[in-house]
């Protein structure tokens, strides 16, 4: 059995489990020494290949890696640098490889979302062609839950469970001050393209505990009036309502509203985004008084708050990349399959990347109540059980205790540097 | 012993703790039948007194009111209504002891920060010279921790808690996405006035995870070209920065950035808030790519995170108020004294409220370092204690279940009603 190095790269924005999968892919790695040699970690994404940037996880003590499980963030640095078509580009993926010769990489962990499947896609097949013996996995992540295949995408529950907490939190806080003060609360939450993260908002009201919500999802096309009228139904009814609303919220023509043409005191186009907007708007027309919240990478990066099933899938799906390679494996995601919602069972499969990359997978419209400003019983059925259950990290006076690597480069063996664009 | 009923009311901004003191109070008053009789709530606070809108707390059962201990939000409601001063509308304080009258109200627990301090010392004294028997206590409560005599103020320690833990995670996202995107990370923070709060973000940063913070208290008047040296310092150095800024920072004339003519779409005078605006200032100046969070209700809302010292405290101070009611207290305030750092020791002191009225406790300059960018250890050994332990809220199905009280409405005894002003 040939025994050969991995590397292992983080890829876009990061999250609270990001590295979760890292310590899958690490700790795997490290119980089959006879196959796996070094784990070698890009730093700063695939810049950290390109560059002949790498960093020796062998490096790490076991209580490291072992804390990796429940340190936000991305451990090794991530980068938003996707490489360009092959046929546009072919230095880059020759590069690629010639690092990998040069540190004899066999086995490449991308941990990434759409784009990096396409781009893990993209290096298995330039290896292929060039002969060049490699297996290539994307490790999926990504809070925007929009990949496809998988059930559902690692990263995204702990998003979702954030923000379905936060909102009732303040719906708790906005429903005491509707007498005299706040009516109106908007918080705006992440996912451009797909409304996941805003469908997760929904979950904040339950039979327990109703929330008057108003929900705007980037998939459902802006109306102003029959927005006011929501929200106006709403406060006459309750007293108060809040809105959760996609910062992706864009009108019937498709323009983004955060991009309507606001002007700061300094002269820039959009200082703030959907949430302030939308807040201005409703104290315009309906005279509430509002506040607004846009939690922007505190959603992501809460590990505190982290959905327990979150973190096990994301720590699986790093395990599973390990020993799809293994098993042979390339050109492959482990992706997650639900078996059953009540119980919530799942499993991991193999997906192949060709399905995998460049398709985003939207929130079903059935998800999306018929007024277009809730969630349907659906939704619920399959978000419920991607926030449950608590991980939380260890706490020292206070504050929870974060691992910070050391993150040692490995000596270069090539000659020549490569320049980024 | 004459046996009397109880009036409490929540006043102002609600906190993640305020109910923790309303459970010490109902808690306490229960095991005192023989001299308290009935505990009545103020629905939406003092406005409850005014119209004679009271609840009672006596049909809520015992588990509900444990649960007050770990719901955030004011339960009983709470407004923004300042009394006016005695000579001014004499009409508002004998009507709100008319109300007292009818329903037999001896005790009278004001759950606030200043201007509550000031108010229920009002009460106090009116309902003396009019010859009404009643012990006004103030129960304290506020996330901007500027009351005087006080160590520290319930529901601080938990926002302070919130916004460490905030900034801590975020930066661990930022420092992994610096490289190639945003290398500055904005967070506004709650205080107009007093900067404890971004003071307390101060404490993401530690020996243990060093980050490279900027913090822009209201106390130090904001210089841009030194601001904008400091993040460019950082950033060079570190290769990213993090800044806490408040949301009262002001300018040497003393005037609120965050008012300083921002105009939106609609025309609307500012439209975000400081953060935002900073962000923006970062991006034209020294062209690093930014993200910017507001935090905004969900500081103080945060139960899920409160600080177990803050939970402990705040139950305490309602519970002290009850004591000291019986105990003949009038026209005073239950005040944490800290005994020792380390091991932080504290008691329950009472304080009158003469000296607690209308009096803002600011932040010590020698809190802030020198450069007016950070905190020094001064600042770290008060803060320390006060965001130490966790006590969260019972989880189900992957959310914090929060109590949501009946309200039961007392009937009324009186046939004059009371027009708000």
């Amino acid at each position: 059995m040939v025994k050969r190095n991995a590397f292992y790269a983080q890829s876009g924005g990061v999250t609270a489990v990001i590295n979760a999968s890292a310590a899958g892919v690490i700790q795997t790695a490290r119980r089959h020494r006879a196959r796996i040699g070094r784990v070698y970690a890009g730093r700063n994404g695939i810049i950290g290949a390109l560059t002949e940037d790498l960093i020796d996880t062998g490096r790490e003590s076991a209580r490291s890696i072992a804390a990796l499980r429940y340190t936000p963030g991305g451990a090794f640095g991530s980068c938003r640098y996707k490489l360009a078509g092959v046929d546009a580009n072919r230095a880059q993926y020759e590069r690629l490889l010639e690092v990998f010769r040069a540190h004899d990489i066999g086995y490449f962990f991308y941990n990434g979302g759409n784009d990096s499947a396409d781009t893990c896609l993209k290096v298995a097949q330039v290896a292929e062609n060039l002969g060049y013996p490699l297996q290539a996995i994307l490790v999926p992540k990504t809070v925007d839950n929009d990949l496809a295949v998988t059930d559902n995408c690692p990263g995204f529950g702990s998003v979702a469970k954030y923000v379905a907490t936060s909102m009732r939190e303040a719906a708790f806080d906005v429903a005491s001050m509707a007498k005299t003060s706040t009516k109106v609360f908007v918080l705006e939450v992440m996912g451009r393209h797909a409304g996941w993260i805003t469908a997760a908002v929904g979950m904040a009201d339950d039979a327990a505990t109703p929330i008057p919500l108003v929900l705007l999802f980037p998939e459902i096309a802006f109306d102003e009036a029959k927005f006011l009228a929501a929200v106006d139904a709403r406060v006459r009814a309750f007293g108060y309502c809040c809105v959760g609303v996609s910062e992706g919220l864009s009108d019937a023509q498709g323009k983004l509203l955060a991009d309507a043409g606001t002007r700061d005191a300094f002269g820039h186009a959009q200082l703030g985004g959907v949430g302030p907007l939308l807040a201005a708007l409703v104290k315009d027309r309906l005279k509430y008084k509002y506040h607004w919240a846009v939690a922007d990478y505190l959603q992501r990066a809460a590990r505190h708050l982290a959905s327990k099933t979150d973190v096990l899938q994301a720590y699986a799906v790093g395990k599973a990349a390990v020993e799809m390679a293994l098993d042979g494996g390339n050109a492959v995601m482990p992706a997650i399959t639900r078996i059953s919602d009540k119980p919530y069972r799942w499993k991991i499969t193999q997906a192949p990347l060709s399905k995998v990359a460049n398709v985003e997978k939207m929130l079903p419209r059935d998800y999306i109540s018929r007024d277009g400003y809730g969630i349907t019983a659906k939704a619920r059925a399959y978000l419920g059980p991607l926030m449950k259950g608590e991980d939380p990290p260890p706490f020292k006076d206070g504050l929870p205790q974060y691992v910070r690597l050391k993150n040692v480069p490995v000596a270069k063996k090539l000659k020549a540097t490569f320049v980024l664009d």
